[in-house]
């Protein structure tokens, strides 16, 4: 077997990632999870036809998703993963030596086995701050009693079992589940793809209406459509573009090397927004 | 006539584009020259099976080759375009008004007629400051009597008739060319694709030895291979990112507007570079 794997995701537009074999497939009672060997980019998730990750280009998602939030929240002890389950976004959280504890809430079990299983260097399960709960995502936020310093909601697309995470009732429910420091990061989807627009736009009204800072950025992710992803920090107190953030980013923390993406520069620039982009979120 | 275009640039890895009909073709001299009507890109130029631009996404590579070195420069008036057939970067340039004079050097006279006929909001070939020279653009270079203030290389791959575009040799006469403040743009292909990491360290290089500022920096073009394409901007006297060009660029010129890409927070961000780029580029 040596063909590709085909996204479209924009009229007959999309993406084909070249595959070897079929590693995994489970129709689980959410969703369609599939795992497959490519060419060129290690293993590769997919969920309901939709490219999670690949073992190459993880590290662009789950380092923009993480540390950036990180370095905005001026001492994050506490962090509420919803989603995740292929452990990428808890691994680089943990990286951060002040971290205590990591909930990682993941709807679907079968996420974390086949990650554990053939995307063996993404996730950290073994790292005693980590708690997996496998819940939905949606009422463990309603139900938090000790706040947490940040919530990164780290989902898949809104269709299926992430829609919920776009909606505004969740995003109220974030906001009452941080400490008044609290930071939030959230994927938004790519800016070229219209049919995502009205979601982008539904998540930034509410992150903007409920938080101090509600600041939309970019990353470059080759394997998800169009390459341009977005993602937005929102954050009850601290700039996510200031200065104080900037200085902790540059600054860094102990044992936190080896990103490949991350860095204080690429924190700042990734605000700067196309005009195009910023329509978008703002219309 | 409904399907797909499939550029794949990396094992079986790859773009695929939905097009309605074929609207020309022609195997010239140099290349294979193609245009397409796509589902929900516009018309789509296609040069040896290699994506050259849309017109739904052409605004990003055109303003980011284009603005970011013009506004390097204190006071362009001179600029030539080596390759650049379809126009966009003529058009964008010629929107600054301080400019008097464009000679745009395109090898394929078949790439300026079918941009003409098929991608007619693309060029702007009646300008009078616009002159047009179906010639090589290396020897072109050679044989430069009066300085330019800008050069910009707007050529496809470093495969086919472009590949003399990523030669030391060319970039020595290219400098040779330039008056002293001369500022020159190219493009620099994808750092995700690892068989175009030789010529990307080879032009940076020559640049960098060349020039007194050597600076690549990134942009999202979701229908180039990975969506991220990177560029640099050598300089022989004004920083790319220093103080006066980011003034330049804030203060603007009287009558460009209505840009969707390029802006002043852009042109700094996009020199932010993830240390995995860095690393091809300086390796």
């Amino acid at each position: 077997m040596s063909t590709s794997f085909y996204e479209y995701y924009h009229g007959q537009t999309g993406l084909a990632v070249g595959v070897k074999a079929k590693l995994f497939s489970e129709q689980t009672e959410y969703q369609l999870v599939e795992v497959f060997e490519t060419d060129t980019w290690g293993n590769l998730l997919v969920i309901d036809g939709m490219v999670m990750l690949s073992e190459q280009d993880e590290f662009v998602y789950h380092e923009m998703l993480s540390h950036t939030a990180l370095f905005t929240h001026p001492d994050p002890k506490r962090v509420l993963i919803i989603g995740g389950g292929d452990g990428g976004t808890a691994r680089e959280v943990m990286k951060h030596p002040g971290i205590r504890r990591v909930d990682m809430v993941e709807i679907d079990e079968a996420v974390v086995r086949a990650s554990k299983k053939f995307l063996p260097d993404v996730g950290d399960f073994d790292n005693p701050k980590l708690k997996v709960h496998f819940e939905d995502g949606i009422s463990f936020v309603q139900n938090v009693t000790e706040p947490y310093d940040l919530i990164i909601v780290d989902g898949s697309d809104p269709e299926g079992p992430a829609e919920g995470l776009f909606a505004r009732s969740f995003i109220e429910a974030c906001y009452q589940a941080l400490s008044p420091d609290g930071v939030l990061s959230t994927q938004t989807e790519s800016p070229w793809i219209a049919s995502y627009h009205p979601s982008m736009n539904r998540v930034y009204g509410a992150l903007e209406s409920l938080f101090q800072y509600a600041s939309p950025y970019l990353c470059y992710i080759p394997l998800y459509p169009s390459g341009m992803w977005s993602m937005i920090c929102a954050s009850k107190r601290s700039d996510p573009t200031g200065e104080a953030t900037l200085e902790r980013s540059t600054k860094g923390v102990p044992g936190l090397s080896g990103l490949k993406y991350y860095n204080p520069e690429v924190h700042l620039g990734a605000f700067a927004l196309p005009d195009f982009v910023r329509t978008i979120f703002e219309s």
